[in-house]
């Protein structure tokens, strides 16, 4: 029996339990007592049964089928179930709740360009809808199928590395590759490489899907966001197949390349991107973590770093007080001889923060850069914690994403939302944040900085409160508008890393102007004029 | 009396003559005779007398008169003649022999956005073609006005600097503001900026000419080219104005911004941009530079050096053997001891390779860098020559542009093409075009790379040749053509940083692909409907 939890977990076991650390927190901050550690809240442990019927006709499923064959193409209920949402928050309730209004009418595995091709002649001849589907690691309701049609899996047969340029430092790779898979791959090829994008969801998530929603990974401050990767790529759109060259830059025209970056599945399929690599070289990487008497110091640190032209670190890291608290908590490192002895030094909880740090590149460019930031450190009065706080969170950095299930089995909303600010608005977005979402009475909100440039920095905000029971979906949706509206209000972007989907779509319009948006609308027109790459409001787009 | 002469020079004392050793390498290599320097071949010094009517009717030109006030608009021959070429070859030559056949009508100063965004209606409203105007270095055929129309100058009210926010690291400044004065005015102030980016032109060229263009500067290794510095701009389109906002990064669909940068006046009028500054700390900056014994080991150091994870250098240049012998001739060290006991140890003409190196950024890092790029080029058996050759070399960077006119005086063609290529392209592209160079029995042909990345470099040709008088637009076409078509043949990108005017539109589409080109019309469609934005084919676009 296949049931709906069975869509929202990832399989992996470190989604079945909650760490000691955790569970203390969870009971000091929201009052738990142990028996409502037992709650099995919206477990979602039906058996899918969709009553959406499948709209698309026999001919045309026929028809579909036989360009990809039987064993590529799926119309059962799980099937279609397990297509029709991301990881959001929002996305989980309704698959615990089994709420699956429009799932796709098929699920159907390209085994080939070409097949792609047919697919998408015959869709827009029939104005089917198309939604591209990669690791279903959105948190933005990007993969959702609210007009139904196909979902286009290239997970099975877009896997694969194509080519690795030694001399030239690229790799070509198939959209549907996942992220371990590859870096694997890169890790064992030559003289040994490194993809160097590693976004949090790097476990459950693929190529496409990081070029798609215009991702960024752990070490972006070292090499970038997934935009500063991508040298070329292929997009087979409605309209036509656009393939572009592969050149280290170039001045002939603005570059298209870059307008399927961040596209949300909005304009067609892409199918293969070259991309940057890098030496991997772990022995070289240098780490370091500091503690700072506040997130203001820390701030101003990580900002006098990255002006300061002495190179930039890989992975650059500040957790605010709050997330420091936490990580103190959840680590069981609260109340020890080493917490309290930091206490006298003016290191207080909670105000004082963590940093983590880490470079990668060669041992004269490591030392340097390390050596750097601790100067710079010192004259914010960071005190240094070594090497090791920053390597234990690197050991598990992929870890927190799995508590997600268990604390909403415990009623316990889990959600993230990141911007990108100028350094200039840094502090009082911050502040106005967490203003807000301390609105709500029992609240942990962790707010961190993970991609560092000249100009300014993310904010990456975690919160974890227990729900009204029954009433999560209205209780979330309102709460969120209102942390949207507040990074609006405070000059911070609408997403960084995340993308936008068909969450936040409702807020484009007001963000870009809609003179900008209307250009967006135009580009989609021209690629994709029968409207059916991954539609309903995605990016704000029509239809 | 205004001569054609006076539009061409650019009236800078360093054009007037020829350096002694530029004059012997013309004896020795075109086989001058001493009478033969005193030419002056289409001197250009006739009075300018356009024979080409003004087409705008008078009830138009008085309304464009009433908006910017008569002080700001030129209909006289000397002005209009003034606004229609760049200082490519062929429009060098089509000024000497006084052919100017599509002058604009009329040369518009605007003094507001508000005044561009009515000129910008009452053009669209009557067809009228609008060509945005800077400094006028285009060697595309950028700025030329094929559909007369207006010439929109906006070096005369857009050249201030709007705000420099040293938290952010960033200056807002005006499009049609001059390098140097931009830089001056970063030098001076608060804790002293550069904007770091310096490109051959940079005392010829402004902000919005480097952003439509899509251009490098000789620190782009370091700095990267303009397309990274840019972090929203403000554009008057014929249908709305597009303002972006300034972020760090975001993933809020794909930039908007991106699609000005490279646009070539084709989209829009861009009025300000917001990029990056950085500290200007030249006490800091260290020099190195190097002889290498070919030019294939002085790229496999450069491309080591780009992919070892050391940092980067800002200027980052080999020239190749050509180009080393005759820098070696022009500053008279051919035949010194100090040649001779570089041929002694092997380092021998014409195969040796001039390397120039120069760090920016704090003393710790510049000091890593250089100390590791020589690490890295002692292993390619470089001979370091130490910093003297590239501070000399940084004294004249913008000079050699000063000897087209003089050259051109004596029947000489002086031009320069350029392309970027993968590191794996980059030998066998160099050698076809110089052996495609060299069907010309009388050519000096020098080629560098200046601008670096870890995947591939630019390859920049500079060549000079006597020609055949009175046939030189004819012989310079044909001989041009065979170099973008060899560029082409052997994977080299039409342009790194010149970008494509009407020079290269003919080749944007095998280029491109008609798919992304489609997709390029689509958008300037959108902008432009009625076509009128720097009309003529400019990046191969309609009309």
């Amino acid at each position: 029996m296949k049931t709906y939890r069975d869509i929202f977990k990832w399989g992996d076991k470190r989604e079945t339990t909650i760490d000691k650390g955790t569970i203390n927190v969870i009971k000091e901050k929201f009052g738990y007592a142990d028996s409502e550690l037992e709650q099995k809240h919206l477990y979602g442990n039906q058996e899918v049964n969709l009553e959406p019927q499948i709209q698309l006709n026999k001919e045309i499923l026929n028809h579909l089928t036989e360009i990809v064959g039987k064993e590529n193409i799926q119309t059962d209920d799980f099937s279609r179930a397990n297509h029709a949402f991301g990881k959001s928050y929002y996305e989980l309730l309704k698959l615990r709740k089994a709420e699956v209004s429009t799932p796709p009418d098929a699920v159907i595995y390209p085994r080939s360009e070409d097949d792609i091709v047919k697919i998408l002649n015959i869709c827009n001849k029939n104005r089917i809808a198309v939604t591209p589907f990669g690791g279903q690691s959105s948190v933005t309701r990007g993969v959702e199928t609210p007009k139904g049609g196909i979902s286009l899996n290239l997970t099975k047969h877009f896997n694969k590395v194509l080519d690795v340029n030694e001399i030239n430092s690229i790799a070509t790779v198939q959209s549907g590759m996942f992220g371990p898979a590859f870096e694997e791959y890169l890790n064992n090829y030559g003289a040994k490489y490194s993809c160097g994008h590693f976004p949090q969801s790097f476990e459950y998530s693929t190529v496409g899907g990081w070029v798609a929603a215009k991702g960024a990974g752990q070490a972006s401050t070292g090499y970038g966001k997934i935009e500063n990767m991508i040298l070329s790529m292929k997009v087979i759109t409605p309209s036509g197949i656009i393939e572009t060259k592969t050149y280290p830059a170039s001045a002939q025209g603005w570059d298209i390349h870059q307008t399927f970056i961040g596209s949300e599945g909005t304009l067609g399929i892409i199918t293969q991107v070259t991309m940057k690599i890098r030496k991997y070289r772990p022995e070289n990487t240098r780490y370091t973590s500091f503690i700072f008497k506040n997130f203001e110091s820390a701030v101003n640190a990580m900002r006098t770093v990255m002006q300061s032209g002495i190179g930039v670190p890989h992975l650059f890291r500040i957790s605010d007080p709050e997330e420091t608290e936490i990580a103190f908590k959840t680590k069981n490192f609260d109340g020890t001889f080493a917490d309290k002895f930091l206490n006298v030094l003016g290191y207080k909880s909670p105000e004082r923060c963590l940093m983590f740090v880490a470079v990668e590149g060669s041992k004269s460019y490591t030392n340097q850069v390390i050596s750097s930031i601790k100067n710079i450190s010192k004259r914010y009065k960071a005190f240094s914690l070594g090497a090791s706080p920053t390597k234990k969170w690197l050991e598990q950095r992929y870890s927190s994403a799995y508590l997600r299930d268990p604390l909403m089995d415990l009623g316990i909303m889990t959600d993230t939302l990141e911007t990108a600010v100028m350094w200039d608005n840094l502090i009082p977005l911050w502040s106005a944040v967490r203003k807000y979402l301390k609105t709500r009475e029992k609240i942990v909100a962790m707010v961190h900085i993970s991609h560092v440039y000249e100009n300014g920095a993310n904010l990456y905000f975690t919160f974890l409160s227990p729900m009204k029971k029954g009433d999560e979906l209205n209780e979330y949706t309102e709460y969120h508008k209102g942390i949207i509206e507040t990074i609006q209000a405070n000059k911070g972007s609408l997403s960084h890393h995340h993308g936008v989907g068909r969450m936040l779509a409702p807020w484009m319009e007001n963000e870009l102007g809609i003179e900008s948006l209307n250009l967006m609308q135009a580009i989609k027109d021209h690629l994709d004029p029968n409207g059916i790459m991954n539609p309903g409001n995605t990016l704000g787009l029509k239809p």
